[in-house]
């Protein structure tokens, strides 16, 4: 596209044109910002060499009204084309042959690079012909005086005129670059900024694309052999990037979500596609992805550099242990990153950016899938947050209920309605059937607590990767679980896909080949790998049916002789794969690993929960929360992420234990050993299994927070504290969660399994207010109750933000208004704040 | 260097000189190609802008005695520097001051390259100046007819002279470029070719240098912050490489052996430096290196392309299982290179090429100790091939008997005179103190094979890495090896330092980390590797203290116990080391783990043997050759590999077994499992433990020449054959071993611990003669005995070549004249040819 040359005709055609056409001009400027269709209007009074102009800049759904016109593509050829007898047939063009006595060349700039020194040339050139022409007016009428006054007046207006071109033009200029795509796309490929408007023309989304690429550099119409037969506009900054944009159809009728798909394709190595999504000019909060110990709630209140999306264990890396690549703003708008994308993510709350980028590299995204790196991405947009959420959580697969059996339907129930015993000693040698047994009585003594599931960890085998119950310890766990069924109890243990090397399985699966392997050559040898307190393990190759038959075979076993009603899936974090890890099939990244493994047994086996997900496992498995060390700290940091994984699309989430997990990432440390033994002295009075009991206060702010969640998990029963005030909140809080917050959670476990919407939310997911935004120490059931539980120690008052509504007071039962804050609102130690949402019309 | 301008001030000198001058700068372009010391003459009639010129030009030795001039580096600056009062002033300049008239400016060409076309402008303007002078002369002159013959005869001359300044400068500079350093060295720095010479002013050895970079690309001289105190040169190809060249001080009285030192430093991390010997204009074998499936004797008769120099299996990987960093031509140039260069080695017989590349990679040079890769090594020369090899094995180590103790020259000379007894099943369970008690009962039946020494293979222990007895199959093992006494044997077991995952000790040493590490992060996760049968193994840290120690440990018990006599390390190749390794200490490169667990114990523990080197073990360890399948060709490529080793510089060398090895490289695939049994019906007539017996006629052939080896090791008696035939024939061979072989060998032990040459030697190494270079099917026992054994099924003659001298035959016991070929030299199948030297002087 030759602008200068266009330029010229520009300026060119102007002397003989009004002021109006001025107007006319920055009328079609706005147009192309406000998207207004003023087309007709710009069209019938416009030259034809601005119509030349216009043809290829004009955003494309307003060439589509342009009919009659050449496309953008080849209007430069049409030129060419048009002969002169051509052109005195087309009226539009026939300006330009009001210059009869003008020779082209004479205001030739070609070659020339449009710049403000070149406006002030056509100024100049402008001023010459002025003068001429000032020249040509018959010598007497210059003697005249007033002649000189006139003579100054014109040329001040020609000045004024040629100031308002240059304006002009470099205002239409900059407004030509953005074009507008779809309905509500605002794409400048200049300083490929691009901006997403909702239907009422408000900015919900702005973006930065393909930073590193060189500023200035131009894009092009891609070359026809690598468009898309989709209606993709496809843009090629050469030898960088390619572009791919397209509009995702939708059923408007059905809902008010549109989608954008952006596809970037590095077109060399060393160029890793980038975009940020930015808010240093829209006010806006961001929310999803995955949880950090960096990153609160909202995200954009932390800061993390580039890090591989994938999961670990917040203490040691970046993210935590379930991760989703879905982020929401406030606003409506949503970015959900294709799972094949090698994505690094970065927030920076200084720049107000959060960034994303595909990159590979030896470990996270080591297997290329292309040959160079692709970001791709879907953008959507709806109405608003809620609607967004559920849009993209209920449409994205099939309706979670779908397939759901009577039995899974049962455990899901009962998972939500009855505690869930974690009985999960630090070493092996503390685990034993009399230990099970005891724990068991000790919670029917307590005489208020349901029976529930009683979840015993990897210490049911001599060595993680046995799936044999250790006899030497267990000699008697069938008569066990046999009474443990008959006071009412479920048995579940946990499962690993690891092996020991000290396991006898090791040899075994060594030489079946049931492992993943190093990741070089043909050398099949199994690539090793550290977890928990195991030094070397291998791991079983999930996506290889034979480990999964193996797997089965010997659970079959331990469920005939043992009668276990489930297993739960410790899966451990991405980290936790070898470091040069093949799989028999080709993972995208290590965090596939995980699905691969649920999807194996989610039919043939009961799982009760999974420590780690990228995607959602099928009800009832429930997801972790990461293990939480005991501290106040921890407790306040429980909401958070179940906040973000209930935005993420994981309704069922299982927190930690009251008080804090006994094992939680880092937790090695404190360990002697792993086969070490404290053995006798271990049973003081604060202790259990020698682990000191939870501070008390802690242990009471973290139950009364805990009773509303949808999970109730106990390590340390309420009676270990031997006081009988922590006791009787035990009782009173148990009594609240029977009668009121279970048939609650089984109510919203509805809406759930239908729209994915989490159970226990945000407070904007409900009717939350531009301030419910930024609040990370509330929750909502559904969206009828508000819980504030007390995080910090020795504190009996807390700040309340109530959302808009009308709310009876869950401590004395009064009314109260929503949409404000509550200041130093009074919680004393035995007492949780909580709010009843009643109808509007309901005042006394 | 500024040459163009350079040229003008030369040729515009000219115009004034006589024909003399063209001679002078002829005489000099000789005597930069001939180094003759004719500097002088040429200083003293050449002009001063000659001398300029010559300045940088000509070689350092040749500046050294133009003292008073200024060196090549700041010409540039002393030519501006000079004013004109300073002009004139200088002498030597004066020539300039006799053009007076003119200004410089009209014979200025500068900023234009020399080229042809540019000599041509410059006869162009030397003929217009001729037409100006010849204009000059008065008229009067001009009119007689006489003068125009003159004037042409005149411009003739001209031209001529043009011509030849043109011609000579064009040789000039290219012979400039080649500049000579210390004695013998030639290096042309344009086309980066290097040649040396001997004493007698032979080429031995030519290389092209720095392959790969831009071929034009000038060189400049170091910036003084790169050059070396030590005397270098200092070259720079400025952001591709750095190159320095040293002679290492040698004492001439001692030796005749002259030792450059090169040195390229990659500048980039892409470049890898790489510099090519080339035997494509010189007739030159070359020797040494590595044995590799592709290159047997001379090097130069295969081709093998670019393969990292680390040991392996041949039939796997490129290269066998002992390498020295050495090779040797047949002109009596060697090259060494340093033991740090990452070393990629290629041969082209094609291109007549051997070439060493300094690169990194993932595995062999993974450990990058320096930024960018570097090519180190020395080109050392002497009289002759022989001298030469016997300079470098001796003099870079303190001689071999230098801390040998009298137990250890018993066990060298056991080891010579004594047979080894490879007990070696391809199962554990064929091994049973039974089995090598009747071993050695049928050892002792045969009547006329000494003990000799027991090596039992590593299934001694139940797991590899147990390092203790496996008792449920030797219950009573220590009173079967004091049998083994009382009969005179000594006993030997094969330690490695793998520790399959199966062996209890797996658990121990990972927890006590003392296995090899994977290469990343701080995860210390024991890397896994595959050895022999073993699908699994760690592999014991050989840079650790702590694992020295703790195998020392294991070892003690199992000497106490057992009382077994001396160990055989088998190291496995460096392919065997785990592909992420990582050890405490660093590693130059795999292959340095070997060195490094031998030195460790080479003083504590007897050893006898190790199965792989890259460096000389001390004696009396010897170095196995890898083993060989049971077949001719395999029986064919026992000398060559041999040969080889010795010149590689391990002089006691360890045979496979005679018939060829149970456990080769690849023969894993015969086993149906490592774990398999084939039990009983595996003891037919021809079979032993399930192995067929090597055929008949092989396993003649193939005692015949082991007869003449350093070592005889036996798996299968001759009496497995029930053949009186063939147990006649291992007597007979059995009585000429102890009464001449051994003898001799042990003779030669002396030379070998001496000069390092080895015992048995390619014929070149003693007076062989040109035909002897190629000849790869022959040896001889230091160099008194040339022994050629048939190595072709059904045959019962073969091509023999003596070396000069006269000979005794060993069959007939006639004399032989040497130095000739001798055709179709019958040898019947209980006969093997070989020829004992005799004193010329002796002829009947």
């Amino acid at each position: 596209m030759d602008n200068p040359s266009r330029f010229n005709t520009f300026a060119h055609t102007f002397k003989y044109r009004s002021p109006l056409w001025i107007e006319s001009d920055s009328d079609l400027s706005r147009s192309s910002e406000n998207r207004s269709n003023s087309d007709d209007s710009v069209r019938s009074d416009s030259s034809g060499s601005i119509n030349n102009y216009l043809d290829s800049k004009i955003p494309e759904h307003h060439q589509s009204t342009a009919s009659g016109f050449s496309d953008g593509d080849n209007t430069q050829d049409d030129n060419n084309a048009l002969s002169d007898e051509e052109r005195a047939k087309t009226p539009l063009r026939s300006p330009r042959r009001k210059l009869p006595r003008r020779s082209r060349s004479e205001f030739s700039m070609d070659d020339e690079d449009y710049s403000p020194s070149n406006s002030v040339t056509s100024v100049n050139s402008l001023a010459s012909l002025l003068k001429e022409k000032l020249q040509s007016i018959p010598q007497k009428m210059r003697k005249k005086p007033t002649d000189y006054k006139l003579r100054a007046f014109v040329l001040l207006m020609f000045l004024a005129v040629a100031f308002f071109i240059g304006f002009a033009y470099t205002l239409y200029r900059q407004k030509a670059l953005t074009k507008a795509y779809f309905e509500s796309v605002q794409f400048n490929e200049g300083k490929r900024l691009i901006r997403i408007f909702n239907r009422d023309d408000i900015e919900i989304l702005r973006a930065s694309l393909a930073i590193g690429v060189q500023n200035k550099k131009k894009s092009f119409p891609c070359l026809p052999e690598h468009r898309r037969p989709d209606g993709s506009i496809c843009l090629e900054w050469q030898e960088d990037l390619r572009f791919y944009l397209k509009c995702l159809p939708h059923d408007p009728g059905v809902d008010n979500t549109t989608c954008y798909s952006v596809h970037w394709k590095a077109l060399r190595n060393d160029l890793a596609p980038m975009d940020c999504f930015d808010w240093s000019e829209t006010k806006v909060h961001w929310y999803g992805g995955g949880q950090s110990a960096n990153l609160t709630w909202p995200l954009d209140s932390g800061s993390i550099d580039f890090t591989p999306f994938i999961t670990g264990d917040m203490q040691k890396n970046q993210f935590g242990n379930v991760l989703t690549r879905y982020l929401i703003n406030s606003k409506g708008a949503a970015i959900i990153i294709d799972e094949e994308t090698p994505l690094y993510l970065a927030v920076n709350d200084r720049k107000k950016q959060i960034c994303i980028k595909a990159q590979f590299d030896d470990f996270a995204f080591a297997n290329q899938l292309t040959e160079f790196p692709e970001l791709k991405y879907n953008i959507c947009t709806s109405l608003d947050m809620k609607s967004l959420h559920s849009s993209i959580h209920s449409h994205s697969r099939a309706p979670l209920w779908d397939g759901l059996k009577p039995a899974d339907m049962q455990t899901l129930e009962s998972l939500i309605s009855e505690p869930v015993w974690q009985i999960a000693p630090r070493f092996k040698h503390e685990l034993q059937a009399e230990t099970i047994s005891k724990y068991t009585e000790d919670v029917i003594d307590l005489g208020f607590l349901k029976q529930g599931h009683v979840l015993i960890n990897e210490f049911w085998q001599n060595e993680i990767g046995d799936f044999t119950v250790d006899t030497s310890r267990f000699k008697t766990l069938n008569t066990t679980v046999d009474k443990l069924h008959r006071r009412g109890f479920k048995v579940a243990f946990t499962i690993q896909p690891f092996i020991s090397t000290e396991s006898g399985n090791f040899a075994e699966t060594v030489q079946k080949r049931l492992l993943i392997t190093e990741r070089n050559g043909d050398r099949k040898i199994p690539a090793l790998t550290r977890f928990k307190s195991v030094d070397s393990a291998g791991v079983l190759d999930a996506t290889d049916q034979r480990a999964h038959a193996w797997i089965y075979d010997k659970l079959q076993i331990v469920m005939d002789e043992y009668h276990i009603d489930s297993f739960f899936f410790d899966l451990g974090t991405a980290y936790d794969m070898p470091h040069y890890y093949r799989c028999e099939k080709r993972l995208i990244n290590p965090d596939q690993y995980k699905t691969a493994f649920v999807k194996a047994f989610e039919k043939s086996l009961n799982i009760i929960g999974v420590s780690s997900a990228v995607s959602l496992p099928r009800p009832p498995m429930f997801v972790s929360l990461p293990p939480f060390e005991s501290s106040w700290e921890a407790l306040r940091s429980v909401i958070p992420t179940m906040l973000t994984y209930g935005v993420n699309g994981y309704p069922f989430i299982m927190p930690g234990a009251v008080g804090g997990d006994i094992y939680w990432p880092g937790s090695e440390q404190f360990l002697p050993s792993a086969k070490g033994s404290l053995d006798s002295n271990a049973t003081n009075a604060t202790q259990e299994n020698g682990i000191d009991l939870p501070e008390k206060e802690l242990y009471i702010r973290w139950l009364q927070m805990a009773t509303f969640l949808p999970v109730m998990k106990f390590t340390h029963l309420p009676s270990k504290y031997n006081d009988e005030r922590v006791l009787e909140m035990a009782k009173n809080l148990t009594i609240l969660r029977q009668k009121l917050i279970t048939p609650l959670l089984l109510k919203y476990k509805r809406e759930a399994l239908e729209e994915g919407l989490p159970l226990v939310r945000p407070l904007w997911l409900g009717a939350g207010g531009e301030a419910s935004l930024l609040v990370r120490d509330e929750f909502t059931i559904g969206d009828e109750i508000v819980v504030a539980p007390v995080l910090y120690p020795n504190q009996t008052t807390r700040e309340v933000y109530l959302p808009a509504g009308l709310w009876q007071d869950g401590i004395d039962g009064s009314l109260r208004k929503g949409n404000r804050w509550m200041h130093e609102y009074r919680v004393p130690i035995h007492r949780v704040a909580y709010f009843i949402r009643k109808p509007d019309d309901m005042r006394f």
